[in-house]
This record gives C-alpha cells, structure tokens and sequence, in this order.
C-alpha cells in the first residue's frame, strides 16, 4: 500500500513537470486539423481563378497545416451561384464569388460592388472598398437583402479590363447587336436588348459550347487570359476593346458568420491576409498573362478589332441612363452609387493630374 | 526492488502516453518568440511607411506571437541607408528598401528597380518583378554587388506617381532650373544639373528644415500623401504635375539569408504573404490618401500647377540619351534594361487597347 502511495505521488510530480513544460499557446494537435470548404462558381481552369484556389495551400503552410481549406469548382459542394446561401446557411465556410453573382437576390446594387459600364477600373473598385466606404457600404445591402450570417473577408482578385465582346458577326454601330443572342452578365444586358439582342446568362464553362454549337452568337466573359482559357478564340473570329461594359472586375471571399467566429485570432488573421495578398498576385499576373493570351489568340488568327466610339459612347450613355434609373426607384441603390461616383470622380482627378501621359510626351518628342 | 522496477515500467508507459497526445507539429513555447529587427531608411510618418511598419503586429497575430518582428525608423539600429551592409552581415534580419536607396554600391541598375523618368508605374515594375524576369535579374545584380547574404523576399509598396516638384520658383521651361538647390534622389539628377541646377540627396526627414533654411529651393520626395505627411507645403509654393520623373515608386522586404533559413517553412510563408498583402494596402490606400492630401494643401494654398509639355519632353529626351548611355557602358545594366523595356512595351501595348478611355468617351458624348 504504501509503495502505491508513493506511486501515485510520483506520477503527480512527473505530470506536473510534464504540464510546466508544455506550450502555454494552444497547441496545433494532428486531430485538431479545421477543414474548411469554398466553392466558387467560376470555372478553376481560369488563371486567376486556379491562383486563388491555390489560397489553400498557402494558408496551410502559414497555419502549419492546422487549417485545412479545399476548393471547390462550380457545383463542387452546392450548385454553381447558390454559394451565397450556402454561406448562410453554413452549408459552406466560404466563398469566392462577388454580389452580382446573384442578381436575384441583389438586384442591381450587386452589380456596384463588382463590375459596370464606364464603372471603377480593378484598383478603384478596391480602393473605395477598402479606403471608402465600399466595405460599409456592402455590409449594409448585404444585411438588408438576408445575409447577415454572411461575413465579408476581402479582395482576392481585380483584373484589368475585360474584352468586350467574342462574335462571329462585326459590330460598327449599336444596330448591329440587333438579332444576335449574346452571353453577358450584368444590368448592362438590357441596353444590348433595347437594340434588339436577346441576353441569356450562362456559366463560363458553358460558353465554349454554346458558341459552338450556335445556342449563342457572341459573348463577354472575362480578360483575355480568362477568356483563352476557356478557348473562346476556337468558336469565334472577332475579338473587341476596350472593355467599356467591364473597365475591371472584382471578387471577393465571403465566409460564414459562426465558422469565422469559431477561428482562433491568428486563423482569422491569415485568411484576410492570405486574400489580399492573392488579390495582388491577381492584379500583377492579369496584365501579363492577358497580353501574352492575346499574342498566342492573334498567332492562331482572331482579330482584335476596336469597338467604334460611336459604339462606346452609345453603351456609356444608354447605362448612365439606367443606372440613372435604378438610382431614382431605390434609395439604397442611390446611396452606394453616389457615394463611389464622387470616390471615382476625385480619384480620376488626381490621376489625371499625377499619371505622366506617356503617349503624349512621346507624341511632343516626335515632333521636335 | 519489485515495487522500484514496476515503478519504472508504470512511468515510462505514462512518459510514452503523454508524448502520444503531445502535438507533433513544433510548439510555439513562450520562451522560443523569435525576435526580429527590420529597419527601413523612410520617415515612419509617410503613411506608406507607417503602414508597413504595422507588418510586425500583423505578422505576430499570424504566427500567434512566435515571431515578433519589430519596425526601426532611419538610424533606429544602423544609420539610414546601411541597411544593405546591415542585412548582409546579419546586424539587422530585415530591411524595408529598394536598391536605388545605396547609389554608391548598385550604380544607376538599381534605379531600374525602382523609379526613374518614363520608367514603370507601379504596378508595372510589381508585375514585371513577380511575373517578368524582374526578380531573377535582381538576383543577379544582387549577387554581383556582394549582397549574396541578402534575400529578396516581396514588394511590400508600390505608389501611384510622385509628385513633380516642389517648389518656390516657377519653373515653365528647362533653363528655369539653372541656378536651383534641388533634393532629389536617383541618376535623373544629372540631367537637372545639366541644365544648370545643383542637386542633393538628403533624407526625407530632414527637407523641411532645409526648405525652411534656405538650403535647397526645390525638392521632390513622393507622393502628394508623403509629401503632406512631412509638411513639404508650409514651407514651398508650388507643387508641380505630372510625375515625370517617377511615374510610380515600389519598395521591397529584403531579410538576411541565415535569419531567413532558421524560420520554420511556416514563419517564412507568413512573412512573404504578408508583404504582399501590405503592398495591395498600400497601393490601393495611396491614391485615395494622395487626393485627400492635395484637397487639404490645396486650401492651405498650394498651387498645384502642370509642368509644360516642353519641360515633360526635355525630361524624357534626356533620361532616355543618359539611360542609353548607362546601357552602353555596363552589359548587365543594358541586359535587365533591355528586358524591362520590352515587358513595357507589350503592357502598355495591352493596356492601351483595353481600358476604356474615359475621357475621350464622355467627350464623344458631348459631342452630340
């Protein structure tokens, strides 16, 4: 008995050295491992889709592999656009996806936070999210419209702007959209509809065949690298710019409210951080890869022809009108849009003053 | 004796059971913080400067305290502009810089890196650096000027453009800096000195005193949020438009070799996120802190004015005949000039034909 006594009397000793010695912090066991999903509706063989995936890898080496995020394409876990209820519902953690994904839902607002006719290039859009009231601004419609268990994380991606339309038929002046059927995405569908095109809105991994098969005539869908990586240039000749329905387009992650709260501090820390810095891997890749996806598209014979200004001006004034619009039945609408109007009206001064015209002063060069 | 050997036996199937549950991945004890000095040659009141500092507190909450990295301001630990030879003998592990900071040693290739007339915006040189040959040829040249300890990690800002000139003298044609004290920074300096200027390099931190003392009449620094911070506007006139001369500015984190090796895979994937992360901050806050700032100068009484288009010429006529002539004289400056400027070439080419110019379209729509 009494050898049982000092037993038990050792081993206490032993367990409290063994307790001094281990770590204080909250140790990374094996089976602790958090796995999170995220699904995002855009088609992962699109680079910057496939680099943002990648945001999984990079936030297991950072977590020392204690969190765990696999991505999911488009219909992974739930179907492609339904990532938004998914999210608050908890069915996923998170997201990469941006409002207008669900126009249903958003109505035209979404379409603010993401991409519009002669709206916020990439770096502006991001800016005003993040350095404006963007940010703010979202959460409020977002609560509004029913995602309050939705949380918003950051940017992960901003390109450059996108091609302005794929087609098989040219396009000199605004009647020629007339009696084509055009993929495209956004409010700005109804201009081309109010000069006789009929829109539907497809999923990027649908296009190559729809074109092919003449389900459709044109579309718009992305950059130039997006769009070579789905092999638009194989289904049709023309290729038109500058991208004045998209001068860039943002996506963001979103994550469920509760796992986002069940994250220790540093977990939470490395995601947002994580997503910012893809958004610049994003931004600093786009150019890059859209104008080499342009050299290899030309090479194998698509011409990239400009969009008429007549065209332009025609797209500029017909959404102005309809933002216009939206604005003069939705007060919320009203808001946001003001508020990044007058954001984009003095960062386009300052810029105008800063930037260098390069074009110019070689220009002035030449004539000396 | 029995009873001594079940003892031994008991404790050690403890021992074992307590190290089955112990974490396997390494622990981060308390006593095993790894402290880190990185020390930038900038005024941690630019507010670029001042946001990256706050690396070391985000970088803490990533790795849950593990590493605690501490920022030091210009001679905090070495003198401003030491930090190379700092990184290089391991005095400091990182250093917040750009290769043009240490002229005498990298010669006019280290501009190329970081800002020169017509050279890369900012975003520019980020791609051309992670997407373009830029890190490689960095690598290269680093090697070559004794730097082999140094480690090259991530950009961590990249500005819009700086500001031209601040000034108390109108300057409306290139004789009108004969006879002007000018602070400014990089090789472009030869070419106001031949037109008559004297040029100085002094440390950001100390323009104002020497604005105010009359011993330079001119300088430029930044951008308009920089140059606000450090109250260039109390003690000059004007400030002229566009930047010429550094169409866009980017600045790395560069760390020791040994320090960088001794880090846990995870410690070093958490600092080169983390850099990249702060440049999207910095990048995307520089704009909107820039035109707030030129707002408030504005109603102090700065007179932002543009610099005519002969002075813009001369600029680049001269910058491209002295950049020419580094070029002819140093191979592996021609070699990294040569590429930067093909990458430009196709970026710019790209960027021209896809973005929208805004203001030719709103003009189109006056127009009619």
């Amino acid at each position: 008995m009494k050898s049982r006594i000092r037993l038990v009397a050792i081993l206490l000793v032993v367990s409290l050295a063994v307790a001094f010695f281990l770590p204080t912090s909250p140790a990374p066991a094996q089976d602790k491992t958090i796995r999170w999903k995220i699904q995002t509706p855009y088609p992962l063989a699109v680079p910057y889709v496939a680099r943002t995936a990648k945001m999984g890898d990079r936030i297991k080496a950072m977590s020392n592999g204690r969190l765990d995020i696999k991505f999911y394409p488009p219909g992974g876990i739930v179907p492609a656009y339904a990532e938004w209820d998914a999210l608050q519902k908890g069915t996923l953690e998170g997201g990469f996806m941006t409002p207008s994904d669900v126009r249903g839902i958003f109505g035209p607002v979404g379409d603010l936070f993401n991409q519009y006719p002669m709206g916020p290039t990439g770096i502006e859009m991001v800016s005003w999210m993040l350095y404006g009231n963007g940010e703010k601004l979202l959460r409020e419609v977002m609560d509004k419209v029913g995602f309050k268990e939705v949380v918003f994380v950051a940017p992960a991606n901003l390109s450059v702007a996108e091609d302005e339309m794929w087609t098989n038929k040219k396009i000199e002046k605004p009647a020629d959209f007339k009696g084509l059927k055009i993929r495209t995405f956004g409010y700005w569908g109804q201009i081309l509809q109010g000069v006789g095109a009929s829109v539907v809105t497809l999923p990027g991994g649908e296009l190559y065949q729809a074109l092919e098969r003449g389900v459709i005539d044109a579309c718009e869908y992305g950059t130039s690298a997006d769009n070579e990586a789905i092999k638009l240039n194989e289904v049709t000749k023309y290729c038109y710019y500058p991208g004045v329905h998209s001068p860039g387009n943002v996506h963001y992650i979103f994550v469920n409210k509760k796992a986002w709260e069940r994250l220790s501090p540093d977990l939470r820390e490395i995601i947002k951080r994580e997503s910012l810095a893809t958004a610049m891997d994003n931004f600093a890749a786009g150019a890059v890869e859209s104008a080499q996806a342009r050299e290899k598209m030309r090479a194998k014979g698509t011409q990239f022809l400009p969009l008429n200004m007549e065209v332009q001006a025609f797209i500029a004034q017909k959404s102005d009108e309809l933002w216009d619009s939206f604005a003069a039945k939705d007060p919320v609408y009203a808001k946001v849009y003001k508020d990044q109007k007058e954001f984009m009206k003095k960062y386009r001064e300052l810029m105008g003053e800063i930037q260098p015209d390069f074009t110019k002063i070689y220009e002035a060069l030449k004539k000396k």
